[in-house]
């Protein structure tokens, strides 16, 4: 027909201009024998007319065109009348006088209307997730993200990073999270796992000389779901040789600058702030703070230490500690009935109650506040800053559930007080990680990040008798009280190696049987090497602003890992199971009944 | 230590500087009381002296140092003397004089040199990948794949298009080549599958309005391996709406116009070349022809139709061909014996025979050339514009033996004879593919490409009665012999979608049990659309001018889909097969005999 126009980018340097447009009808209104269709496109909207007297045919065409069917228009752009311009909308200046249309495909009343606000379900949007993806929020959610994606490139190219593809189809080893199995036709009993993160390749790649490594790797888990996980997700994995924790940090830090400035406009400041693992629960109840607001947790332990309050005194010389926040200007907003909601929560993390105390006209006052000497309440007022109208809140117990419970609850009341500036984007570095947690269930100590950690140098000696005093050379980026991902010097020595397995339970065998291929590469020349792997999907979300991981993903999977969409997975023909010599349990299950 | 340089980009330039290198010992040597290392890095090598003068403790660390041990070096840059420059290295002409060494880790001795040559077979190559890619023509061809990644993405993000990522945990099509399977552990019996390609999704994609989508995509198919084919293989996904075949193929040719341009410096005219399928097919008896030499296929049968030659007018008359090949100045070449092995060698493709003509001094000499007429020696003559010493091929037989068996063999003796020229890139579209093609196996019409390729539109009317006829709106790209890939218009209109179905053999009941999804999608506003998916690892091969497409992927698979690295696929715990309801067949077969 002639040069296609986008309906979005048409404006008042248009006008006089033929064009051609493809695209939806967003809305279509008849008003005094003319048509309007508002037609949609990737770039955006625009108002075409419809005049009998411009041409009758295209009128007539135009009048079977219904919401979402897709138009070829071709028209004149012309200045709208002064009392028909609309401001709301972009192109609101001017329209399209159409002169031809071709309806290139029709479409059925969709099941929610196209627009940004929808009152649907999240099921029935998955459903038709082609349909919810036509909304224009959902548009600018992938053009960022897609965005986002090449300022990362960009950025670790111009570094002299090689973008690298580590395989999919790779060894299962059960050290950390479930993994997906693919059975193998060829070699029948034997399996394939999907990678839960590119880690071996990318040391791999270290010990191969390539130096600096990168990639956008597709990562799989197969774990019970919360909001914000997916089966598979997206990490921007980054690996090197040669540099230290603080050039690694360094890098992360450059990265992160040049994406806030090129997608959002901010000029963050950098270096990041750090904080100390042991501070940060301390602080902030959490290894990975909101700093986006204040009321700290504070340690009070060392003034209720001999108070008359059992349930204080009792934790801390039990080893446990009390800790308290302050919610300024909490004492009137609080009622009774919201302090009892308050204890009902901190109770989901463990903790038996919530204590409290107001300061009212400079005085302390509040259920327990008979059982607390003056020196100690002095002490509480100068530890915790209170000025009038506080509202101080306590929980005491083992540490960690004080710190777990606290934290949880800063966090909701930050929420709900609105202390949390939504136009901040706090990055904050997470240092000094223990190497090793003790797992209760598995009676034995656990990688805290992965096996391959590299121990910090100074604690090493202590790897064998004391694991649990030992650091790791780890760091974990934070960006508002979300892991945006983590970081860490790898083990580039076969005996720190050898050590470390030991320390985790595994024998020889087995950590040969497991990890031997990297083992055995450690003698053959390993650099030092380190890096760090960002979660890209929730930093997207938080880039784009919004509360929702799936929002960020094209075609998500629900909390029981099933597309609504395809509806996968599903079930396979008795061939397919037959090729991989497998059998389905319940199918086991049938034939057995059905023998008897 | 000081400032990081890079072995290989040491020069006249730095002489006098102060430099800390960090690399591997490529080769050591001990002359006259100096120890001289060839210290390598991904940039290259440069060679560091020990001079007992400058460091006796530098020496004698030096001298533990051995093959592969990874060292930093901190020294100055000398110029070499006149006699010991050596121009054969990059770095010939200085030399870096060692004053600090530090050991960074040991290395045994490994099992190949790591140097371009190396007469390790493959097997020890893959098992020790990581010192395989340590070799210089391994370092350069990731290189060159992550640059033509790099212009890939930059050419495609100039034109409009977003990357975007769809998923590999998808539902199984049986419809194409054999799915990995993926066990659900949330749904027992249920299975993903991983992508064949993300055709349906980008065509989703389309549907929401995207309009420019690209990905370089991870593809898996679970087939017989060939030594061009891996299980997990990464594809240039590319779809567009509103774009016309004309234009698919034109951004096409750009983009590869760019890559050619910008990673080997070689200006390649666009448009290319196109030759419609049946064409390709009776001219080089192949639909992916390497038009980099002659020696075409010349179809005969009308010379020899009614020949005293049974063989030839048989074959004719029994609706069969008869076409031969020109071998050039090939009549003083080819012994009996050659053109006995020769014979061979077609009938591997199920040819019977081969015959075959010499001229020599201006007459036609040969076993054959007694059947033939005066008539039909000057017609063969002419059809193949003989001239002395020229050896005619022939095979006669069913058309597609015909061509099949002369087209091997005109590649074979291509390569045999080097006619062909290596530093051509002669990219070549094949057009007019037919829609459909009949599988005798099935019993039924399958899609030549994939049920999703939008048929010619005047052909339309032939779906249903004459499906073999109808051609489709697919275009390969083919690259020097190679297919590097192909692309289609799609369907965009359910009634054509499901006709295409039925022709296919679906019930609507199957149709909509694999495809529903896709079938409800073109209700709801599918716009035209189409798009083209080129294989990237094989791109890469071509670009680096090397034959084994495993040197093209980091971590390959053998012929058997096996990693002789990690030993993927393996044996998994007991637990997690219960724990996604499986039994290995052999686990039934073993536990029955336990029984008994």
């Amino acid at each position: 027909m002639g040069k296609r126009f986008h309906c979005g980018t048409l404006g008042k340097e248009h006008i006089g201009q033929e064009v051609v447009l493809k695209g939806w009808v967003h809305k279509r209104r008849d008003l005094g024998g003319l048509i309007f269709i508002d037609l949609r496109d990737r770039s955006g909207i625009v108002q075409v007319v419809f005049n009998p007297s411009v041409s009758k045919e295209s009128l007539e065409i135009a009048d079977k065109a219904r919401s979402e069917y897709v138009l070829e228009i071709k028209g004149e752009v012309v200045a709208r009348d002064a009392n028909t311009v609309n401001e709301r909308m972009e192109t609101g200046s001017i329209e399209v006088l159409a002169r031809e249309i071709k309806i290139l495909n029709k479409a059925k009343n969709p099941p929610f209307l196209i627009q940004d606000e929808t009152d649907t379900t999240e099921e029935i949007r998955l459903k038709y997730r082609y349909l919810d993806l036509r909304r224009k929020s959902m548009q600018e959610t992938f053009k960022l993200r897609h965005q986002t994606t090449q300022v990362i490139r960009s950025f670790l190219n111009d570094e002299g990073f090689l973008e690298m593809e580590t395989p999919m189809l790779t060894k299962s080893t059960p050290e950390g999270a479930r993994d997906y199995l693919v059975p193998s036709r060829v070699h029948p009993g034997d399996f394939y796992a999907l990678p839960q993160s590119p880690q071996l390749f990318k040391q791999l790649l270290m010990i191969s000389g390539f130096e600096k490594y990168y990639q956008i790797a597709r990562c799989f888990r197969d774990e019970d779901l919360r909001a914000d996980r997916q089966p598979e997700f997206t990490q921007i994995d980054i690996e090197t040789s040669f540099m230290s924790r603080e050039e690694i940090m360094e890098l992360t830090e450059r990265m992160m600058k040049q994406v806030m400035k090129e997608i959002k406009g901010i000029d963050i400041e950098t270096p990041f702030p750090r904080i100390k693992y042991d501070d940060a629960m301390a602080r902030y109840g959490t290894d990975k703070p909101d700093t986006r607001f204040g009321m700290e947790l504070v340690d009070v332990s060392s003034v209720v230490r001999e108070s008359g309050f059992n349930v204080f005194s009792g934790a801390v010389q039990s080893g446990g500690t009390v800790s308290a926040i302050n919610v300024k200007g909490g004492a009137m907003e609080f009622s009774r009935k919201d302090l009892d909601q308050l204890t009902e929560f901190v109770k989901i993390y463990g903790a038996k109650g919530l204590a409290w105390l107001k300061v009212e006209d400079g005085e302390i006052k509040g259920p327990i506040q008979k059982f607390l000497s003056d020196e100690e309440i002095s002490g509480l007022k100068e530890k915790l800053h209170t000025e009038d109208r506080d509202l101080l809140l306590f929980v005491a117990d083992q540490t960690k559930i004080v710190q777990e419970s606290l934290g949880a609850l800063r966090l909701k009341l930050g929420k709900e007080l609105n202390l949390i500036d939504s136009s901040k984007f706090n990055f904050l570095w997470v240092t000094d990680w223990p190497l090793l947690e003790y797992d209760e269930e598995l009676n034995r100590y656990v990688a805290a990040h992965h096996p391959f950690t590299m121990p910090v140098e100074e604690d090493l000696h202590k790897l064998a008798d004391h694991p649990e005093d030992v650091r790791a050379e780890a760091y974990d980026l934070v960006l508002n009280g979300y892991e945006l991902g983590g970081g860490s010097l790898r083990i580039h020595k076969k005996d720190i190696q050898d050590q470390m397995f030991k320390t985790l339970g595994f024998s020889q065998e087995e950590a040969m049987n497991q990890f031997g291929f990297l083992m055995e590469a450690l003698e053959y020349g390993a650099p030092p090497h380190g890096g760090i792997a960002l979660g890209f999907d929730r930093f997207v979300m938080l880039l784009a602003g919004r509360s929702n991981l799936r929002d960020t993903i094209l075609f998500p999977k629900t909390a029981s890992a099933s597309c609504l969409l395809t509806e996968a997975p599903s079930r396979v023909s008795e061939n397919q199971l037959k090729e991989l010599k497998l059998k389905l349990v319940e199918q086991l299950i049938n034939e057995e009944k059905a023998e008897v």
